[in-house]
């Protein structure tokens, strides 16, 4: 038995599994990061790498948006580079860039070169961290990793990019090295979560921030497939899975069809679509636009009502952005909107909890 | 009357009409640009923008795709911040970077200090040279604006941008003023459209390239009042209106709702669900994916054939990518996608041209 379970504080996991809660659970993708004055002093001293591999700093990083911010759950403090490393594949981390890779990787030799590494012996202080962290939380600490086609468009393309060339040629022209890479990619990356749930983690959330750059069918053919063997990996541990990416809006059922638990949405597709597309087997997550952190209080304020009423249409309901918290936001931003979303009554909404829930 | 009419080739104004045509028309965002070695060389001895203010080497540069690819329009060469100058905002082109602003509008004065020029006094260059390709045109001629929002953009950021922080903060932290922006903007462009038409111009695209970045309530409140006051202004011209973004799937019923004539689709959204969202009082156009164009010719092929059996699934049908030719392209690929399109048989779609006009 996992920690979240335990938790006084269960109100995500319970969204998570469509069930009824007493509150809008709300977290914050990147809540731990450079908008924080703490956070930033403390990377002062170390880089985000290092943090990762400090335990017990990265257990306290992890923890900071918990008591800061009031959170309803913890999201391991990591990168989605960390696992490409353990896979062999050396890389930098720029600041206002991102992961920058020694050697792209573009040969046949290439894909063959790459390590299913095991969890336990690569990345111990990862699954260190959560051990920590899944005794100490008041709220579940959700586990991730980078999806297949993101993971795979900053190998191959050596950094970010715009437009996704290198890979998207790459799965064009030779699909077979295609399947080869992604196969190698997702069955290392389900490796990684299970071993992060067996850990602790009381959910996880795959990353694949850059898929919603394919058409429908490029997703169909060439990376659901395989996105729908890590559920399938996963799915013994009955712990919910959440599948994200911006620019998915056109993805969504699909999204929804390869087994995920939770479908996370950017704030493009307004969360009442977003049911209709995704149907009522899986819960969402999301979606205020973060740029609205920037807005005065006011404004904000009806800006989260609005997604929460298009959010609490239909039960299972997770409070997130859109995507990633921006360094320049101001903290105090970030707690008004837990304090609105916890002050939000779901009884308002179509589907109220149950009565002996809410007591 | 202007030259698309009597042109030999009215396919492209046709399917604009959702009138029935003898080939499905065919035309590239970026047609003139860097993929051609010719346009290359040109570009050593001349700027863009120089190439803008020059009638005779701007119109064969419109002009050269029309004979290399054997295109069913012209589109403009020019750049959508050539007005911006005209407007009283200095900026560079900038390689690789695109448009730098020298001061970025962030104040009331800069807002009102904008002029709504007029295009015959401002950029009599630009209509010389629709004036002169006009007359000399085997097929219709595209004139072209940018969109109030993706100006705004550049205008406000002082350059191209990931999140649009410094816009999406004005239009939500000063209404009014965002208003007052939008409305200099639109107006300026509608005239300078006008003036396009007016001298010969066949048809107008309005660039909103960035807008699908704002949530669908922001994009209703804050920005399509004003692409419909565009749209009506233009409406006494009877010439068809294109208009297009990326990232624009969850926006594509409020575009056929401006009073557009044709929506541009990006490679994100299948055109027959395109088709469910805009309804059948607008053609669409798009939407093959530009980094196809990468690939083997037998996959283009394919992947070009899967768009052409969506789009012809309704009337009013234009081939194009999903965004800008890009610049590492190999002309060749453009060259066989052209002669797929023409050689692809509407009559296997649901909606034949009927005999008469296929005669």
């Amino acid at each position: 038995m996992r920690n979240g379970d335990f938790a006084v504080n269960n109100r995500f996991l319970r969204a998570c599994r469509r069930e009824p809660a007493d509150r809008v659970p709300v977290w914050f993708m990147r809540q731990a990061g450079r908008y924080d004055p703490e956070y930033r002093q403390i990377r002062e001293t170390y880089t985000l790498l290092d943090i990762c591999r400090e335990p017990e700093l990265c257990a306290r990083v992890t923890r900071m948006p918990v008591d800061k911010l009031g959170v309803d759950a913890a999201i391991l403090f990591s990168d989605i580079m960390v696992p490409v490393g353990a896979m062999g594949m050396s890389f930098s981390l720029q600041e206002n860039v991102g992961p920058v890779m020694e050697h792209p990787l573009r040969a046949e030799e290439d894909v063959a070169s790459l390590r299913v590494f095991e969890p336990e012996e690569a990345l111990p202080y990862v699954l260190a961290t959560i051990r920590h962290l899944a005794k100490a939380l008041p709220v579940p600490l959700i586990g991730f990793a980078g999806g297949p086609f993101t993971l795979a468009s900053y190998m191959i393309e050596g950094g970010p990019s715009r437009d996704y060339v290198h890979t998207k040629t790459l799965m064009l022209a030779r699909p077979d090295l295609w399947d080869r890479l992604m196969s190698k990619l997702s069955q290392a990356m389900a490796r990684y979560l299970r071993a992060q749930i067996q850990a602790g983690a009381s959910a996880v959330q795959i990353f694949d921030s850059w898929v919603g750059s394919l058409s429908v069918h490029a997703f169909r053919v060439r990376v659901k497939p395989h996105v729908q063997r890590m559920m399938a990996d996963l799915a013994d541990l009955r712990v919910p899975v959440i599948y994200f990416g911006v620019h998915t809006g056109e993805l969504l059922a699909d999204f929804a069809d390869t087994g995920a638990t939770v479908v996370g949405v950017d704030w493009r597709t307004p969360l009442d679509r977003a049911r209709q597309r995704v149907g009522t087997s899986v819960a969402l997550q999301g979606n205020l636009d973060p740029v609205s952190l920037f807005a005065p209080p006011e404004v904000l304020r009806r800006e989260v009502e609005t997604v929460l009423e298009l959010g609490t249409q239909s039960p299972g309901y997770i409070f997130n952005l859109g995507h990633g918290v921006k360094p320049s936001t101001d903290l105090a931003q970030l707690q008004r909107v837990v304090e609105w979303v916890h002050a939000f009554d779901p009884a308002n909404s179509p589907y109220p909890p149950s009565k002996e829930e809410r007591a």
